[in-house]
């Protein structure tokens, strides 16, 4: 079940029993350099993250989550007792849920380039005392993935039991794997992609000219204008909600009905799905910052760690050491089960360890965020493998 | 073979050989009023058109090409002598062709409330002696096809051998069979589908919104105050051409391929298909009015003829005498197979006569433009048969 409103998984636990319930953001300040794979040094920086759960004694039961390209640290529970509104995979972790927090330690961070709290183009530029904005590093995925790493030695953790992302957090548990191969046991890569296609990156260039165009946007230096480019992001965002969303689950939800029962024979909102998207493009506007949605985007674009090895995926990954779970899902055509068949069969021929659902799911690349059952078996038993495996070894 | 260029099938008749030559569009002016669907009427309108090859003494030869959302009259030819563009299906247009012009007098007609010379936005309104702007009527395909059948009276054409168009032009070769049974031998419904779904409405919706929301456009009323929602008809044009090709068709001409060689690490083109897609946008929203995408994308949306018959399409089609030839393109994701079997399916179950191809092809939505050999067999064998029957009959 979905909030057609939100575009969130309903909340099952509103009443608490199989919710994390109240959390509270931590941040951690790191002021040793991060190199970028731009060339380019982050001088200091902060993370925001989430914990839910408890740390064990030997830190052997930590669980990291990766987030997507409008995702952030808040990924379960409630931030007060009014808020109505958990977090974007609550789904999915909790007590007794896929990523059970009874047993698990589970951590969730806003990666750098966010604009929900860690260091992104909405802080202050030490250098100048003025705002990043558009002069924010572009980040890469293996550039969150170093600064991930960091925030582990800051918590204690030297070993994720499992790295776990849909999306573009996938490309993250993907370069975990190969980045940093000691340091778990496992990599969820779920609805994800070895990298993008043409037609990937030509969705991903007309939202970017959507922003950029908007006569709001100022080169990127909005907030020093007092302005924002609220049309172009709102654009951004109808046109990315559609490729989130199956053609069979839109045909599902909305079909061809009208919003007021009759044509207009104008040019304003004639059927329900078009006063949807625009409801998503408004919300969305509304909550996130335009330079971090660029920046998100190219993140995705330039993923492509098979580049670094001859463009030979087998070869790029013979270096990981971790568990694989893979999981697509029927009706994603944004990043297509043949996509993650691209990553099994590459892992396959490096020899790796990996298990492969294709999940029959009605909601598109979105499924990823539902407690669909097979889904939510696959990785609640990817995990308690991986546990007894810690606790045999 | 495509130019990449233009987004056009590169000519292969430049010495002329099997092109019909050089071409002078025709104007024929209309003064009776045309009832349309929005309840509005038309008092007086122009169309242009074309016509290529020569209409034989019992009119019995010709056929009628119906054009997609930015299509106009120009189909076959040239304009002059240093003309180095060909028509828009120069292509399947000519002697020795599909459509054989010397057989077929074919006739091309710019749609009402296009911008290639038939009444439309950038027309003047005679009640107040301005631009009609926004306000010229929302047309419907069936008032195209209304139009069309005063155009075929007015050149003596009382039955059409066949009509034929691909996309929205598909759907006005459906609708020709239904409001005038009689009127035509074929209907050849190419690329087609009996009514957008949610995703294809979505889509469009996304397009008129980047119209709308550009600050050139003053509510259509841009003309008015010497501006223009060029970017906002660019990006319509970018994310449209997105879904005119297919997934596979892209990855063959573009990969991952970089512009400059290096990646940017800033928000400017790195990929080839970035700056294809730029220029695709820029040089069509130099030549296309913004009004009339909005005119074609609300056609495309309303179309639905099943609505009238209890949304039974088989039932709507019980009236239609044309023999049907229905084609499909393998990677068209616009306007898939699916969508042109719906067609096939409702007229089996009609009883009517219908061939049906769906042809391997990697262009996807745009292969309906190249001269695809089985496609191209289908078209002038369809052709062929209604030519034999009239000699015949």
């Amino acid at each position: 079940m979905s909030d057609i409103a939100t575009g969130q998984p309903a909340d099952m636990a509103t009443d608490g029993t199989h919710s994390v319930g109240i959390v509270t953001p931590k941040v951690e300040r790191f002021d040793e350099p991060l190199p970028l794979r731009s060339g380019r040094t982050l001088d200091s920086y902060e993370l925001i993250y989430e914990t839910y759960g408890t740390l064990n004694a030997d830190a052997s039961n930590a669980v990291l989550i990766c987030h997507a390209l409008s995702g952030h640290h808040h990924a379960a529970g409630y931030h007060s007792e009014d808020d109505t509104k958990p977090g974007w995979w609550d789904a999915c972790i909790g007590p007794g849920k896929a990523l059970d927090t009874n047993r698990y330690f589970v951590v969730s961070l806003n990666n750098l380039g966010g604009c929900h709290g860690s260091t992104g183009p909405q802080s202050i530029n030490p250098d100048t005392g003025r705002r990043w904005g558009p002069d924010f590093p572009v980040m890469a995925v293996r550039d969150w993935v170093k600064s991930q790493a960091r925030l582990a030695d800051r918590l204690g953790i030297e070993r994720w039991l499992a790295v776990v992302g849909g999306s573009l957090g996938g490309m993250q548990a993907l370069r975990w794997s190969i980045d940093y191969p000691e340091r778990l046991g496992g990599a969820a890569v779920i609805a994800s992609a070895p990298k993008l296609t043409a037609q990937n990156i030509a969705f991903n260039e007309v939202a970017r000219q959507a922003i950029i165009n908007d006569p709001g946007f100022h080169q990127g230096h909005y907030a020093d204008h007092d302005a924002y480019p609220k049309q172009g992001l709102m654009l951004a965002r109808m046109l990315g909600h559609i490729t989130y969303l199956s053609d069979a689950g839109m045909r599902d939800k909305f079909g061809r009905d009208l919003k007021t029962g009759t044509l207009s024979f104008d040019y304003d909102v004639d059927f329900q799905v078009e006063s949807y998207l625009r409801y998503q493009g408004e919300h969305f506007s509304s909550n996130f910052d335009a330079n971090t949605y660029l920046l998100m985007t190219k993140a995705l674009d330039y993923f492509d760690p098979a580049a670094d090895h001859g463009h030979d995926l087998a070869r790029c990954l013979a270096q990981a050491a971790a568990r694989f779970l893979v999981v697509s899902f029927s009706t994603d055509w944004r990043f297509a089960p043949e996509r993650s068949e691209e990553i099994v069969n590459a892992l396959i021929h490096a020899g790796k360890d990996v298990s492969y659902l294709q999940i029959d799911a009605p909601q598109g690349h979105d499924a990823f965020l539902f407690p669909i059952k097979p889904y939510v078996r696959a990785l609640s038993g990817f995990l308690e493998r991986l546990w007894q495996e810690r606790e045999a070894g």
